[in-house]
């Protein structure tokens, strides 16, 4: 069932490693199949070391009940399926304790754009979350981590195409995208973004970038006239 | 003699050094066996490579003499001692030198609990002990450092399993659990989090995290009816 | 066609991979055959991985189109040939978003002398462009960022073989050689300035360094009476 | 002739590389054999990768000429002489720009013992040596660094063998010790121990420690009763 997805999802999940991202079991990446209506995701707290396709765990979108596998899935698959009902392009989801990037969530602050580095895949700031209340934290807490970064997304008129990722307060980044490893690469670059404004804002606690510059790299690259790459 | 012990404290010593907590011969790790009231722990200022489950030393956790081995003990001995005396629960202790963890030492300062990376291994600040007095520094320095260690846990009545690591100050961190290398996986995520404590600080100094979170993380993979990982 | 030299730039081009200042596909290198007047540059987007000389892109100095190749050639190729343009002794041009000289680009400073590792490679502060204008930015970016860093040279009456390379502000360093591996060489060295000026300005905002010492050091080095090296 | 030391010297060159603080051909090791009163140092300028023993150059200590190899030797060569010179126990010399112990030495600022990591090796700050004067720099810079170096040690009474290292104001770290490989061993702590005491004084501009943890752990390692370690 699902083999393709499960070898794409493994294979994001190993490369959280390979960048660097995650150490022990921390992390997780899933990918959807749209047409099932089925979300293949990493199982909760095992090693990344040996893990395979078979290991992956398939649940239902709209349940989350575990459709196949042997593990329990990852414990924040309630925010991974909240991101994915709500936006139909997102086909990867991923969440990582990268440390620049927690530092901004335990700060509290949006990972601001500062440059072309962001520019060229976050078009705009990165922004984090409000705090859960306790009511949210101890009912449901995962599904309201996904329905806070809904919100998030919501109040800020934001494309979350356009702007990939997002730190949840206290906690850390999510990025998404057009695949598992899209949303991968998209955790791995929110991770350098994050140590470059970390160490700009050390120097130069204003810093700030023009629109247009912002407009100029993300359109050289994602907008209808890119030109950034190959056809 | 105790040859299972040996290896897990061997295997758990040589992990310091690939997940870069430690160089050359600094840090060390132990473990007990409670049925005999023997340690084994890592022989002094011994090199990691090549470091054999053999070279481990065997002492008497209540007088602390060597009992089998061809070497001095870990020169911290009687710190380790001490911990394992006055909680029965510790089955693994280590001590490094970690870079960002050793800055909250020499600063005086906790590792604030200010996110879930924290939240999930240790349930509350990490305590920063008192600088030890100039008596006991000069008589009896190792073990005086294994009771000011117990002077800050009982003091702030804290559950030595519910926040399995310390700093001393001017020193640098020990860390403790249920085995070997749970000890060395608490030091790991310690010098994580002080790194990303460090960078969050630096971002906000004013930093901060509701005890509702803390609960929330610190009770899903331990609490009562932990949902992390697998049965 | 220019074999060579292709394998030259795809060489450099690896090289910024070995040295840890690229990931992903960011970054290039290109190299010149002032002869031919044909310039050899990395494709657009394409990974390091697996990357052969015969992937580099050969295009015309004073047109920039495509002479030979089978892909489109870096997005910032104009930058390039703006540089090979007006300076005859340039023979390799690079460009990276190495996170701390991009930290210095996105707080608008120039990285500063302070020490003699600087002052072995360039001789006086690697400086910050201005802002490029909403104009400048929307018409011919590359074009104009190429612009830009030849103004800030020419307004600071600066010898680019003297002090090969500059951050463009909110964006990042490019630097040049005698070569493309030379022009590599100057990027990590950039690189490595960065992180030490970054972490000297945090012990020491007001740290400076007498010009006699930049002027040894730069002079033993590459002054006519050098004696650094091998003859 | 001294093939023993060139090896000697030659390991401890590369174990510069090996422990991740020099790059390209920056820094040097030296070691001397008493006896003949002849010095071996790595040639100027040459790679790390694939250095042989054969390649390290013979000085004489007193005249400072080249008494065997085929390559010039060591830019800071003078400086490892006016060192050897002076301190009889002194067997091996090393100069690196390993990036925080830089940062020190560009802030113009002592290392100072804020740690039991730091006073393991080094019983007392680190001095940061004056600025050179324009006539030092300009007649003799390389001996005049080996002289500042002893001024400065002179100045604060401090036994070299007891605090083996310091940094060069706008240059670097010099370290040194009983062998060749025992230099490197106080180079490589020395920009561990600076990269903790600049996080330290991030989070704590203040801190201190006493001068009695000070003397325990430096005597335990170093007294004449000392316990760290193997007989």
């Amino acid at each position: 069932m699902l083999e393709e997805l499960k070898k794409q999802v493994c294979d994001a999940n190993l490369e959280l490693v390979d960048k660097g991202v995650v150490i022990y079991t921390w992390g997780n990446v899933s990918g959807i199949d749209r047409d099932s209506g089925l979300v293949v995701i990493k199982p909760s707290g095992i090693d990344y070391d040996g893990m395979k396709p078979e290991d992956m765990v398939v649940v239902d979108l709209m349940t989350g009940e575990i459709v196949e596998g042997k593990w329990n899935p990852s414990s924040d698959t309630a925010t991974h399926l909240e991101l994915y009902k709500r936006y139909d392009k997102i086909a990867g989801v991923v969440h990582t304790h990268s440390v620049n990037a927690v530092a901004f969530a335990q700060a509290g602050m949006a990972i601001p754009a500062l440059g072309t580095t962001h520019a060229d895949y976050f078009y705009g700031d990165i922004p984090c979350t409000r705090e859960l209340s306790k009511e949210e934290v101890e009912e449901a807490y995962e599904l309201n981590t996904g329905k806070v970064i809904i919100e998030t997304i919501e109040n800020l008129n934001m494309d979350p195409m356009a702007i990939p990722g997002i730190v949840v307060q206290n906690h850390g980044p999510f990025a998404w995208g057009t695949s598992p490893m899209n949303a991968v690469y998209h955790a791995v670059v929110l991770e350098q973004v994050a140590e470059m404004d970390l160490k700009t804002l050390i120097l130069n606690p204003n810093a700030t970038i023009a629109q247009y510059v912002l407009d100029k790299h993300y359109m050289r690259k994602h907008g209808p006239n890119a030109y950034y790459g190959q056809k």
